[in-house]
């Protein structure tokens, strides 16, 4: 198969791809821009093998975190919350009692593991639901192209 | 995009691609070739709005609905199972007690709708979640083609 052509990818974009192979050594399955509820949109979400829910968010500038009005928000949709930066971003920045996770584009590692804040069960089920319709989905508009239209 | 190029497919992957487009007119997302439990495969099996599971056998010939010596296994994994027919096919082999969908590469309907067996609550989180990981685990492998033998 032919490979990525990491040119063209964002910085952002660069951090999500060391972070999913990072998650899938974790045997967590993950996708990208995941929306969890309306008005928000993850990075990185993350399924683990007992249905644990990780969120991630890529940050590749002080001025990108700095920007950034909404993670609080995203702290309510997983068991555990990180931050992906890579080597050169200005940790101090980021708070405490968050995950850090130190990467680029080929791979990625967890630091400090964020905290853990256990999902009530509905909504862990409604997550769990989400992710399986959006990747489903995801898949079978590359499987079948010519139904995108139709796939909203 | 490009079209798919449909003289590459078997004729049970034609019936299983109309039979998506039929499941996603319902609300349902699906996925082709999945495993709800060691030793067997269902052709589709959709997950709807609700987390009703459907499972779908595509059969292109009476040989190929003879041989199949399975199927009766994979009622006990959905809340309704279905088969997938062309129009030649000759629908009077089929049980009374399953459902029926008819159709081509392009579309499908519902002809018989399956009995419902409701799934017991712990299975349907096993399947849901096995759906999750199946559909987010290929999509990882085409975005990330280079990490293929790392995914398993």
């Amino acid at each position: 198969m032919a490979h990525d052509d990491l040119q063209t990818f964002q910085a952002g974009q660069l951090l999500a791809r060391g972070t999913a192979r990072l998650l899938a050594g974790y045997g967590f399955v993950s996708i990208e821009e995941f929306v969890p509820a309306r008005g928000l949109r993850v990075d990185v979400i993350g399924l683990g093998p007992k249905g644990d829910i990780w969120i991630v968010e890529c940050k590749s500038s002080r001025a990108d975190y700095q920007s950034d009005q909404k993670w609080r928000g995203y702290l309510e949709w997983c068991d555990r919350f990180f931050w992906a930066v890579d080597e050169a971003f200005p940790d101090e920045l980021l708070p405490e009692d968050t995950g850090l996770i130190i990467g680029d584009a080929y791979g990625a590692e967890i630091v400090r593991m964020g905290p853990e804040n256990r999902l009530a069960a509905p909504r862990r089920k409604g997550i769990t639901h989400k992710i399986a319709t959006t990747a489903a989905r995801r898949l079978h508009s590359l499987r079948d192209p010519d139904m995108g239209q139709e796939l909203g």
